[in-house]
């Protein structure tokens, strides 16, 4: 292990990938996978860094051709509005020139109309005047109201041309889109529904389509965890768009008027990273973990690594990592390193081993921050981790330990606690 | 073993059927269910080929009369949609047709709505002006309204007598249908919902008519994988659909309006090829196994080959193909092609034989393909496969070498790993 005396000496590297800790073979995999394009399935108990393999991974990602997409009217078929694909930035450029040319024709039709309206309140006047009579003035009066009437539609008709931009790409880097728990509409695409559909005050269909996670994923990373959330329905309209690369949106709300709408293909090449439990594994469509084993990678993700030098100096950096990432608590001493690390050794079950459980860790070393700056301390100490672990216990063992009896708070040693 | 040097002198057989490995006797049986148009099951265990051997039965399944379906507006009871049946490609072109006839109908019905107004308004100016009285101008002006009220109605009834071309048949070849996991509504057509059913805004019902994955396999073969996953009472409809060969499309969402539309009997001529594990045999609804039993065949696809050198040169001809059909690995040396072929004795637990789950072997030939692109190399070594033997190893087999602590990772020969 390096020497060193506070955390702020520690480096933390930049890229993602390098800032996962404990998963060596995890991270060659999803190095690999990013470079090929394949698909995986990560899998291993909460809070060991899948998450993070997986930004890791869409940072990896090289971006070949970044794209915008669009979608237009379609005057044939007004329920199958048509998409198009556009190299990135052109897509809102595009949307713009739409724009101020719809601006200009409702204009020049706003002038228009007033024309007409002053030349016609002028002649029925003229007339009303000239013979003596009132009648010259309703029929000019009635003329106004037709010409009012048709305003709202002959001005709607130019705005209802402009195109939707549905997905914008950053031209920079891959896109990652996290879809954990997300319903089938927002996974997939879906069409608002629209209650007006007549009389001029419809929104015009292709201003209802959503785009999807896996739309907004094109070309990058899509992550879904807690694969058992996902039905073997959105599952396999998930392979679907896997394999096609493409997925036409519909309204997915069964009594949607959204329903009746169907866009033509949308582009959605993305790479699929799918997280969970063990337990997960069977909630799978056989279908879709088929697809990533012959084609992608399965990836366990470790819940401990072996007590050795080299993975306690993985801790440290792991707690220098979570301090910076936090921005509200202090550095902290080799001592409070040390306190941590022993943590690491008592929350694994097996003897000579370290957990790999970091987001526990993490929390653990945001709380004795906490603490710390509560007491005014310009470090983190062995002392604040200390009694940091009675703070940082899951409300599982808090309630076991109510019942227990063995609560620091209730055996009333009060003087344990932080202050 | 033909002698060679690299997998790319290895010839790859454009029929599918020949793509088949290991499956001889399965071979000829799909050939000949395929002359005879029987249906099939298929049982095995995952990867040994059971979705080729579909696709391939579809590939021989001769084309008698390819047809399109079409789905026209039948005055005489609106929700009752009367379906015809088109030769391939004349779908298209009657659609065109109507089309066509709307635009025209709609255009001339505009000339002559404009006419009438003109006129309208011709003669109320007239008459006022002989006259000297406005109210011939009023009474002129609401007829031009009461017309321009008519013109929406009037201009939506030719576009709602365009037929909607439901299934499209490609002349060539037999459609194949992968219609795994699908809901009902997908599996045997669906209606879909409008919720605007009045005041001349609803959607014709034949336009809201989807075609099943039973009608669009007409003449072809429906494929179904995870029997297991198909309800008793899809299954039934399935029979159904099987000796009637046809199935009238109904809404099928409980609560939605297209469970009001019944179309007439919609053509679903199809072969049936159903699969899956062993298990699931006893989740298939007797009527439809003892269907298949009395007019079909039941093919248990092997899971191992014994380890002769002709099986061994049909491990070769699937590295082949595999890399062929992934594209992004390089070809493989003929001591790579040696490692895999070791590695498909190994995964067999049976001596003396080599393994048939070739979806495995196919991850496992990608998976060292990417190791080799990785490393720069142009062709895929023994080496590769080695090393990536360790990678392709399924979740449970994974966690279970984290719990034994035999991992090469966790054992710390850091030296073993790609780099």
């Amino acid at each position: 292990m390096h020497p060193f005396v506070e955390t702020s000496e520690i480096q933390v590297p930049d890229a993602l990938i390098d800032q996962v800790l404990g998963q060596h073979e995890a991270c060659d995999i999803i190095r690999q996978a990013a470079m090929q394009r394949r698909h995986v399935l990560l899998i291993g108990v909460p809070g060991t860094g899948k998450s993070l393999l997986g930004q890791a991974m869409a940072e990896l990602t090289k971006v070949e051709q970044p794209e915008d997409i669009l979608v237009f009217p379609n005057p044939e078929a007004p329920h199958q509005p048509s998409v198009r694909r556009v190299p990135a930035g052109h897509g809102q450029a595009q949307k713009t020139a739409h724009q101020t040319r719809a601006r200009r024709a409702s204009e020049s039709l706003r002038l228009l109309i007033w024309v007409i309206v002053a030349a016609l309140v002028l002649v029925s006047v003229y007339f009303a005047v000239r013979d003596k009579t009132v009648t010259y003035l309703m029929g000019g009066l009635l003329g106004v109201a037709l010409v009012l009437w048709w305003r709202r539609s002959m001005l709607a008709a130019p705005a209802a041309m402009i195109p939707k931009l549905l997905v914008q790409h950053p031209a920079e880097h891959a896109p990652f889109v996290d879809a954990t728990g997300l319903r089938a509409g927002a996974l997939l695409g879906d069409v608002r529904h629209d209650p007006y559909q007549s009389g001029g005050v419809e929104t015009p269909p292709h201003h209802l389509v959503e785009a999807g996670a896996i739309h907004r994923a094109h070309g990058g990373v899509l992550y879904i965890d807690e694969v058992s959330l996902l039905g073997l329905d959105a599952q396999h309209h998930l392979l679907t768009a896997m394999q096609e690369r493409q997925f036409a949106i519909t309204g997915r709300s069964p009594g949607s008027s959204g329903t009746m709408v169907h866009t033509s293909p949308v582009p959605c090449d993305f790479t699929l990273v799918l997280a969970g439990n063990i337990e997960d594994v069977n909630h799978l469509h056989p279908a879709l973990r088929s697809r990533i084993r012959g084609y992608g990678y399965e990836i366990y993700t470790r819940d401990s690594m072996v007590d050795t030098e080299e993975n306690q100096w993985l801790i440290a950096r792991l707690v220098a990592q979570e301090i910076r990432r936090d921005g509200k608590i202090p550095h902290c001493s080799a001592a409070g390193v040390q306190a941590v690390i022993e943590a690491a050794r008592l929350r694994c079950d097996q003897p000579g081993k370290l957990s790999c459980r970091f987001r526990e860790l993490g929390g653990l070393i945001r709380i004795a921050g906490d603490i710390a700056v509560r007491e005014g301390s310009p470090l983190i100490t062995a002392v604040h981790v200390d009694r940091a672990l009675n703070w940082s216990l899951p409300i599982e063992e808090q309630i076991a330990q109510h019942h227990r009896g063995t609560n620091t708070y209730e055996t009333s040693d009060l003087d344990r606690g932080p202050w």
